[in-house]
């Protein structure tokens, strides 16, 4: 855990450069606008310890992956996050040296991540070995506005000399990533073009054929006037730039504004990138560096109006949560229903592929509560799209009939993830994607959505689970074998709770709304029927069969849950009784010992009781909470939140606020010293939850939300902002109770420690604790 | 499966040339005398498919692990056997245009291995692209006698043209693994020679440091006359040749005669290997090929003379079973105990390592019986050897107090497997090396050995098997979670039965021989005692606690030992109902779906009836066969041997002789289309006990011999040789009864029919069926 952050309700800040932490800093200060992101490397060359990264959403690489033992079933490929141009680069030379804080004394330093508006701004200033001193302002973004562009505005001052400053502006293809599994570079250039005031490279990958052009166009201030200086154009392979030498006085600024594109193929011809290219470019250099920043706040700011949180007392806390909320809306727009939330974001290449279940399970709350409608909405139609895809990846691993298993890992539909545990066996994904379609329906009342697409894609998952059970003989009930649950340190376990659960679950669930889409819109419902070859009387039959006779694992004594069958014959030791020197189990311990223990990574057993809530009694609640959390040893950022919002729950206020901790700061105090490789965007979703589903008890029930607050000791107030059905919340928790706000003209019931309330179209209503 | 390979009692015939099969040839034709070996690849070149290999026994590469999610405590090497210099290598011109079967019309084509003699010899009759004919004869062997050399007479005739035949014997040193996980070369040069007759390489194992020098001496005859032709030395990167120019007459033979030798630095300096070299080379010369080969017949003979099979009737078994042997023998001698017996000998690269669990379980009985003692007892001191190593290796997983967990795969000791589910958890592994033990001690009488070695190996087994269990609160019984039996079609499952009952058996056998020992012996056990820190009452009292208190899983209802728990929740649909479509199921189901099904892939609960037979009782053993024996796919080559005997015992004649069939020509008639990568040698042992402890029924019983023979329909009569305590028995099965032929000076007593009877020194014993 490092602590080198300061403290700022709007800003993340760092002060002082310490090479150890930049990797860190590179991943915390990343920008983003959904479309494209970058680490925050820095603009001049930097030959210390560096992960660069450019990304462009859904530009992905299959790499042929790297198995030992090859598996049945196993795909070829793993789909990666790619690095892409690096468009950030300005290289500088102080009478030919090169500016490399390396290789400086760095006198001060200040990196500052500007949240409210959206920018990132870094100054320094630095004695080069010759003893040459700058002050360098650099300041960056990736527009939220125009978001295929970003820009720089990098500003220099010779503080001891007068003399020759070099500028060389560039567009750098030629990356690499760093998890490539076989040394292979992923790009192939197309063409290149250096121009007057730019210049660009088109870039295309290899085996997936994606197409990237990626611009900049520069204009270079000195004494604040814009000059035209002589520029020397520099090509190489992937790489283009533009040396611009000026004679700098000692004391007087110069200025590069770097205006920068990305385009891809997935959007336009690829014979047209480089038209529109420059057009873009073109269009933003006119608009200017202060125009585009200012929409920057712009666009900022009506973010915030719908999801901001403010905590009142504690500024740390402040600060993490819209960190948290920053980097969710840097990652993900809803604008494009092509894209996901890699688990990285912008922030990193690590784990590739872009997809995964914490999207269903984790993400969607947030953006139900915090965006329009349709950017979750986005998130299931992606989904729906990939139905086929699902389709086929059961049948290659023996499943019928339009069984779907959707992969634990994707970009494009296909699976690309291959330890057999996992993708083989972590089918309760599957499971969540359902859940995701009935938390839609439930929150925004979107029914029109189940005939439309949910339907479709529920049906495909029930499927997939009424093959994938088995009838005991032995039992004469249904079983589910060899699956992996959520708690990753258990695999190919027989009857995990949740899983089956959740599959008995998703068969329910889609006869319910086969018979509402069938009883509404008949018409609609045939043409399923006939698309899906759906035999309902067998089908349906079957799922009630078996829906009547699953097996679940449960303890008569402890009248708990089991987790799987033979749970109980582990070890039994608490993880409060484990010594500090074992822990984290996952770098202490081998694998096999982790697999036979009796702890859990992340909310399993409760995985389920939070999302089926509403099935079970507060005793039952807790006595699976008071068995589970205390054999938790939440290894996986995405437990802490689960078991928040269940403590809220059960009234453990204490604990409820111990957990919102573990997750709350996760990367801005690099926790589990990973934060290097890049931000844990999913888990930061579930740090809303925390606060919102958690110490503000919110449910939706009925089509009504609820909200059963407690106020964290600490704090003296909390406010955040919802979207829900058309109106426009701010709910404010204090010692006092409850205000809510509404900036809409929605009038919408609520209920609130219980009692239903009314809240007026543009009104407030006060309820006290 | 292929049917292309000749009947013969005494030799493996192909005839005729088809390109298809040349890599199945290539490990089937193999040679090798223990200490190193080759596939048969061709001496002139061959630009067709196939398969290079030349391997000397104990030289290995680490290579760098692949694997896909790396978990705490793999290897980050796997030990690969390397394909080493080849010496065979003998490029032929005529008149400048390159022999090569690729690119010939083959007129005539013949291989041959010659089993009784211990050669390879090879004739064809090829027409070349410009018209030239020509006849070559190739005989060639690893000498068994003089064991780092090996010798080639070629001979080449012109059949219709007169004119330059070029000669080019090589050391051919610049050689790759086809299983290199990242495209390394392995080897590096030391250094090289050509010499007026031959010359030789020297080169070093990258990482391992192993040093071999491989070298050549030729000579050439023409007309029979030795002839001194002026050679043309070539030197390449690890290369060197010699260019000989022949003038060659139509119908005039030319031979060329290529003595080689493979010196490792395992034996000798490497700064003497070079003297050394010339030395052997020069001794090898002087000696004469003819000299050789007839030592080679000779060394041939006296192994025939221990572990011939003769089976009448058959002669296609008779020619399996003597290949079978043929390959055993070639592969181990038993004259080095820092060897071991690679799943794939001299055969091929496939798996690397060289010692996994088949040496203990399939290759001991076979040695046992066929070999000097102190061969088996080398295998023996090979593991004790690696006690240490295995003490590490149980504690980089968490174990202590010197428990100790034997690699599952190995070259030194270290492990160099890494798929979780096996390395960590297919800890049966121990339970054989345990067992290996006690059957020499069995077999031979030799308990010395136990005070000696035995008991030190045992004690850090049955450490780890104490420390391996768990106390079941809820069962209040020891449990055995997360393993792997035999059976690899289940992963990380609970209790396997074996397993729990391998463990405990080491555990009581282990206090047995402590007792023993400390009787017999106080000293020796009390230095023992010191070394290993032993608490006996504290450590044997835990033992025999285990023992009292192992959970076994057991189904009342069948009265059967359960595979492990939960085997009964799985769809219970037996192998001879599954659709021939979908076998084997390791090709046509994915993972997942394997683990899911009942089906075994080898002997699991009849694994541990076959090593503890003694045990049970004959309804018990056939409820458990009749019960698993369908489940069972026999999807690997250990499978049938296990099932043969144990049919056999149970009186199912057919059925026994059915699973020999399924082993005995599984490489030389490529049954499971894998034979290109090399013999299944381990599995070769199995047909050997299939035969003996299978039809023959022979056991050891308090320090007898006993046999319950019968003799498989087709057969008029079957023979074998066993040593056993001194006596060397020759043991005939025919349709009226057993004949026993003592070629010793050792009377013994043997059981059969159950009956006691005396086999007199050089005497026979006729015992009516």
């Amino acid at each position: 855990m490092k602590n080198y952050i300061k403290a700022d309700e709007w800003r993340i800040i760092e002060e002082g450069f310490d090479p150890h932490y930049n990797k860190i800093s590179e991943s915390i200060f990343s920008l983003g606008n959904g479309r494209m992101g970058q680490r925050a490397n820095f603009e001049e060359a930097y030959s210390g310890d560096t992960l660069l990264g450019n990304y462009v959403a859904g530009v992905y690489y299959p790499d042929k992956t790297r198995v030992g033992w090859w598996k049945n079933g196993y795909p070829e490929y793993f789909a990666k996050v790619l690095n892409a141009a690096n468009w950030v680069v300005i290289d500088v030379l102080l009478d030919g040296e090169q500016l490399d804080l390396a290789k400086c004394e760095v006198i001060s330093f200040r990196r500052e991540l500007n949240m409210k508006e959206g920018y990132l701004k870094r100054d320094f200033h630095a004695k080069t070995a010759s003893g040459k001193e700058v002050k360098v302002e650099a300041i960056r973004f990736c527009s939220m506005a125009d978001d295929e562009t970003g820009a720089i505005k990098y500003t220099i001052t010779p503080l001891n000399f007068s003399g020759e400053i070099t500028l060389i502006p560039a567009i750098d293809g030629d990356v690499v990533n760093k998890d490539s599994n076989y040394d292979e570079k992923f790009w192939d250039e197309v063409s290149k073009a250096t121009q007057p005031n730019g210049g660009y490279v088109v870039m295309r990958t290899k085996k997936t054929g994606f197409e990237v052009a990626t611009g900049m166009q520069y204009s270079i201030l000195q004494n604040g006037e814009t000059i035209k200086p002589v520029a020397e154009a520099i090509e190489k392979e992937k790489y283009v730039a533009s040396k611009v030498t000026l004679q700098a006085k000692e004391g007087e600024a110069i200025s590069i504004i770097k205006y920068a594109a990305n385009l891809s193929s997935q959007n336009y011809k690829p014979e047209e990138l480089v038209e529109r290219l420059n057009a873009t470019l073109n269009r933003i250099s006119s608009k200017g560096f202060d125009t585009m920043l200012a929409e920057q706040a712009a666009a900022w700011a009506e973010k915030w109006k719908h999801n901001d949180i403010i905590i009142d007392g504690d500024i740390s806390a402040q600060q993490a949560i819209r960190f948290n909320i920053y980097q969710l809306n840097q990652t993900y727009t809803g604008e494009d229903d092509r894209l996901n939330i890699g688990p990285k974001g912008f922030t990193g290449e690590k784990y590739g592929g872009s997809t995964y279940w914490d999207t269903e399970a984790y993400c969607v709350p947030f953006y139900l509560s915090t965006a329009p409608q349709k950017v979750t909405r986005n998130l299931l139609l992606y989904r729906y799209k990939q139905l086929g895809k699902a389709i086929e990846n059961a049948q290659l691993l023996g499943f019928k009939n339009g069984a779907a298993l959707y992969p634990m890992v994707t970009m494009d539909g296909t699976e690309c993830h291959n330890e057999w545990e996992i993708t083989f066996e972590e089918i309760h994904r599957n499971g969540a994607i359902a859940f995701a379609i009935y938390n839609y329906v439930r929150y925004t009342g979107d029914e029109a959505y189940l005939g439309d697409y949910g339907l479709e894609v529920l049906l495909g998952i029930a499927r997939f689970w009424s093959q994938r059970v088995n009838w005991s003989e032995d039992r004469e009930q249904y079983v589910m074998l060899g699956v992996t649950g959520p708690n990753e340190y258990e695999n190919n376990v027989n009857n995990n709770w949740y899983t089956s659960t959740i599959a008995t679950w998703c068969m329910r669930y889609t006869i319910e709304v086969a018979e509402k889409v069938k009883a509404e819109n008949p018409e609609k419902y045939a043409a399923l029927v006939s698309k899906t070859n759906l035999d309902e009387e067998t089908e349906f039959g079957r799922f009630r069969h078996i829906i009547e006779k699953m097996y679940y694992p449960y303890d008569e004594k402890r009248q708990i849950f089991l987790q799987q069958d033979g749970y109980l014959d582990k070890e039994q030791i608490l993880v409060k009784d484990l010594p500090a020197s074992e822990r984290p189990i996952n770098q202490k311990w081998s694998w096999d010992r982790i697999l036979r223990s009796c702890y859990i990574k992340q909310a399993d057993v409760l995985q389920g009781i939070y999302f089926f809530e509403d099935q079970y009694d507060m005793d039952t609640i807790r006595r699976n909470y008071d068995f589970y959390e205390p054999r938790t040893v939440h290894e996986s950022s995405l437990s802490p939140c689960v078991h928040a919002i269940i403590a809220a729950k059960l009234g453990d206020e204490a604990r409820a606020y111990e957990f919102y901790l573990r997750t709350a700061r996760l990367d801005l105090d690099d926790y589990n010293n990973d934060t290097e490789d890049g931000c844990h965007i999913t888990s930061m979703a579930g740090t809303w939850m925390a606060v919102v589903e958690g110490f503000a008890g919110m449910r939706v029930n009925d089509g009504k939300l609820s909200f059963q607050p407690f106020i964290p000791g600490k704090w003296s107030s909390f406010s955040f902002h919802i979207g829900f059905r058309g109106a426009l919340l701010n709910v404010k928790v204090s010692k006092d109770g409850v205000q809510i706000k509404n900036a809409s003209d929605v009038e919408t019931k609520v209920l609130v420690y219980g009692k239903e309330r009314v809240v007026k179209a543009n009104d407030d209503l006060l309820v006290e604790a």
